[in-house]
């Protein structure tokens, strides 16, 4: 499961591929809200499931029902693949 | 929010007003089933929480994707209003 | 548990009372930096038992191994009673 | 990652490689005391991601500050370097 840096036609696919999700700063971000915190902390566990089953993790906040998820790929200094995956799953969760 | 033990009229009244419970051994009993283990934990993760809250916990299991339940009041040695009030909450979640 | 906002008297003894904490923007702030990631999600698990069970939540964030709190009472426009029980109960864990 | 079953050599060598479990109709078992339910959830969460992470679960339990794990490969019909694997990581988070 190497993982490798998206390369210019991959990072131009991402809003078909990904529509909930933004570019920023380099980064594919995505903002979630729930209906309450246990609803927010039940997708928050299954997330960290996700992450670790994958060893990659989200940069993550989360304020009562909210949820917001930042992802890159800090040792290759970009977005990567696991970058992808891990959106998806999480689009899978959401 | 003391907790009382039912009295027998509620307890006869618990087959309608939890339809998806039953009694075993006098205790509160169901079993749920989910599509994988990560859902199954989202779940039992917000049953965490739920019964933090109110300071009453259950007996449960877990196999991949089936969680089972079983809620009595060890204190008061028998089923009890947080029972109720417990899985109410865990029916909402479910 | 009515929250009440801290005076001037609560908030100048801040720093002892919670010297692992920081003063920003008017709200409590603590950092903490854990092994991994499983060690961080399992303190987070229980910070969110802990907040739940006191209606209380935090604004959190997490990057892998590390997890950043902030704490303030929204609805009552600062710092309350609330807020140093939550920063109690989260250096009980840490 | 393919799981083998273990041999009968692997077998006898378990009460000294994993002297906190216990063979009980040919699954591992291990029971754990925590301080209370916070503590049993969070350890919990922990088990959680390692076993999301290895592909592998724990049938298990949880009273308030009890947790019970029993650990067998059912696809193999008996126990398996899996379940080696994650009773190591379940002693690593205890």
């Amino acid at each position: 499961m190497a993982a490798t840096l998206l390369d210019p036609a991959q990072i131009a696919e991402l809003p078909q591929r990904l529509p909930a999700w933004r570019l920023q700063d380099g980064r594919l971000c995505r903002d979630l809200r729930f209906a309450d915190f246990s609803e927010a902390f039940g997708f928050m566990a299954r997330v960290a499931l996700a992450a670790e089953a994958l060893g990659h993790h989200p940069d993550w906040s989360n304020v009562w029902n909210r949820v917001s998820i930042a992802l890159e790929t800090h040792d290759l200094g970009g977005l990567s693949t696991l970058d992808l995956q891990l959106a998806e799953r999480i689009d899978a969760l959401a």
